[in-house]
């Protein structure tokens, strides 16, 4: 009981709203609606049962919870909270095959740098390896000239 | 009602299955518990207005979310189905978020790779500039060559 006005639920259900009623701190007199809502789903009795089967401080929660799934129900008479429910499981599942292609393509992408890099790192090894030989290279070709010079000065 | 026994629901509330019970086609009399778990979060007479606001392709739907949502709210009398809800609604942002990362990697990989490729088509497109010049330069050096072997037959 809020001051000298009875709760919401007590309106609702004329009856008198004593001091230790389990519906006033959760259903103030402002808002008959979020009272209305779980009683029609619900029900009054079950309600006020639940409440008392659960310690105070988690009484709000509960009281949030059944709001939030007498809503849904109205909203979808057919599914109510469970629609909400097999919506989320299907965008988990998609969100979850989006993720294992993107991790597939990662995957694909390391392995392909992987090579690359391989290659590059060959073709750097390459190049120091192909570095001596041409100036061994480059040395023997100029003395062959020098010598095949030589050769010619002789002859000529 | 099936047969001679009635439905769970009527065998529950102990009143006569008729035949045009609106419990009996989704509450066998087999499975009691199917029942009194709706009966217990819902109750009876809120289930049999929400199934009579319902076209009778629906129920059996209906009936199925019903008893799911009992269950939940039985399994945990605090959150009920809004419990799942939250723990879906968690793992969607998480994959989304993982997705997101992974996406942002892809982006980053696919960036990485368009100034290697450019890199490596600059180069390809240098080696045949450079091709040449490096004949030419040959050409020029093995003539400066032969020129200075000339002169050095000239002293000798």
């Amino acid at each position: 009981m809020e001051g000298n006005s009875p709760c919401a639920s007590c309106k609702l259900l004329r009856r008198r709203c004593t001091k230790d009623c389990i519906f006033a701190p959760y259903f103030p007199s402002d808002d008959p609606h979020k009272f209305s809502i779980v009683h029609k789903i619900f029900g009054a009795s079950n309600v006020s049962k639940m409440l008392q089967e659960l310690p105070v401080h988690q009484r709000a929660d509960a009281v949030s919870s059944l709001v939030y799934e007498a809503t849904a129900r109205t909203k979808d008479p057919v599914y109510g909270c469970v629609g909400a429910i097999s919506y989320l499981q299907n965008q988990v599942s998609q969100l979850q095959m989006q993720l294992t292609v993107a991790q597939t393509e990662i995957l694909c992408a390391q392995m392909q740098q992987v090579p690359a890099m391989a290659e590059q790192q060959i073709e750097a090894y390459d190049n120091n390896l192909t570095g001596m030989p041409q100036l061994m290279n480059n040395a023997s070709s100029s003395s062959l000239a020098q010598d095949q010079l030589k050769r010619e000065f002789l002859w000529t």
